[in-house]
């Protein structure tokens, strides 16, 4: 089993273009809170246009959407939460427990900001929906969010932070999940969600 | 009344690094879309740290938060959802009517993807929340979000789209914000929120 590829390993497109995004990701966050003379964002803002040319010559239309790399492998490196090659993502990493739970833990800084220091309840939003549909979500039958409602505790501090969802209940298509975001202090929002399994169609 | 500065007139400091996160707002989307070589993908990722270095000298620690310009007027330039120093953000320029009611138009692209060709569900739970609560928001007298229920009628298609959003009812403390996305068909997401109010404490 050693040799044959697992969703574990890094997968082929990553090597190229990863880097990329995680260098790119610091720079959104320098482009915030850099505080660098007229001069100096004048020529930042040349080389990024410099860059974009390089990167533009050939483009995939449209959006990166489910990739299949060359081994196989189905890839979603463009997605805004989890996705290696989007900037925007922090990107998480979801850890899937063997009793169905999940929980990822994460930094947001600078560019995930509503109220000042804090985490936009918009972005603990984004997160909740993307952990609750993983521990929803079964391989080869993938849930869909019906309804998501968030709790808002107390305000989420930008830095270090955990989340975790978990099957409440299921009842014929629909899983109930529910989960939490947790600083240092403790939970700050909390999410419960209705997700909707299609049932699969006779042939 | 023609010579004061107003809330609509430009920001003092966008002039200087407005024009950055427009560059790096394209950048983030060939990131994620470019299928340049590794030749190119390298040197673009050199620039990129490159340009990082110019900006990096001088940064604001933490995040950007609210900061008062020399005028006097303050700003949200970072805000991830309207902030335009923020490259995350689409950046929402958010209208609000006389009767209260506020509505945006945009267009969201590959770096906000879900599922393939669609907006993640939790781009959509961002904007709703930030909507539901420009139309809550008073003046001076901010609102908190207590509660966020969204309802996904349909999938939401990258590309060009419309948030709504209006106050439903006051009770006491509370304020019950309702809001939609629409796309060309029509409504793709419902939203209602409560919004808190706390209380002005006597002197």
């Amino acid at each position: 089993m050693a040799a044959s590829p697992s969703m574990t390993d890094p997968h082929p497109l990553d090597a190229m273009y990863e880097p990329l995004a995680v260098a790119v990701r610091r720079l959104v966050d320098f482009t915030i809170r850099t505080e660098a003379d007229g001069a100096a964002v004048l020529a930042a803002t040349r080389l990024v246009n410099e860059t974009s040319e390089l990167l533009g010559v050939a483009l995939m239309p449209g959006s990166f959407g489910v990739r299949t790399a060359p081994d196989g492998r189905v890839g979603v490196l463009g997605n805004v939460v989890i996705g290696t090659r989007n900037p925007v993502a922090p990107p998480l990493v979801v850890h899937h427990e063997a009793d169905g739970r999940v929980w990822a833990e994460f930094v947001l800084g600078a560019q995930y900001e509503g109220s000042a220091g804090h985490v936009h309840g918009g972005i603990c939003a984004l997160i909740l929906d993307h952990v609750l549909g993983a521990t929803a979500h079964q391989p080869g039958r993938p849930a869909y969010t019906g309804t998501l409602t968030l709790r808002y505790v107390r305000g989420t501090r930008l830095g270090a932070l955990r989340a975790e969802a978990r099957v409440d209940r299921v009842d014929g298509v629909k899983t109930f999940a529910v989960g939490e975001i947790y600083d240092a202090e403790g939970v700050t929002v909390t999410a419960e969600g209705v997700f909707v399994r299609p049932k699969v169609q006779a042939p």
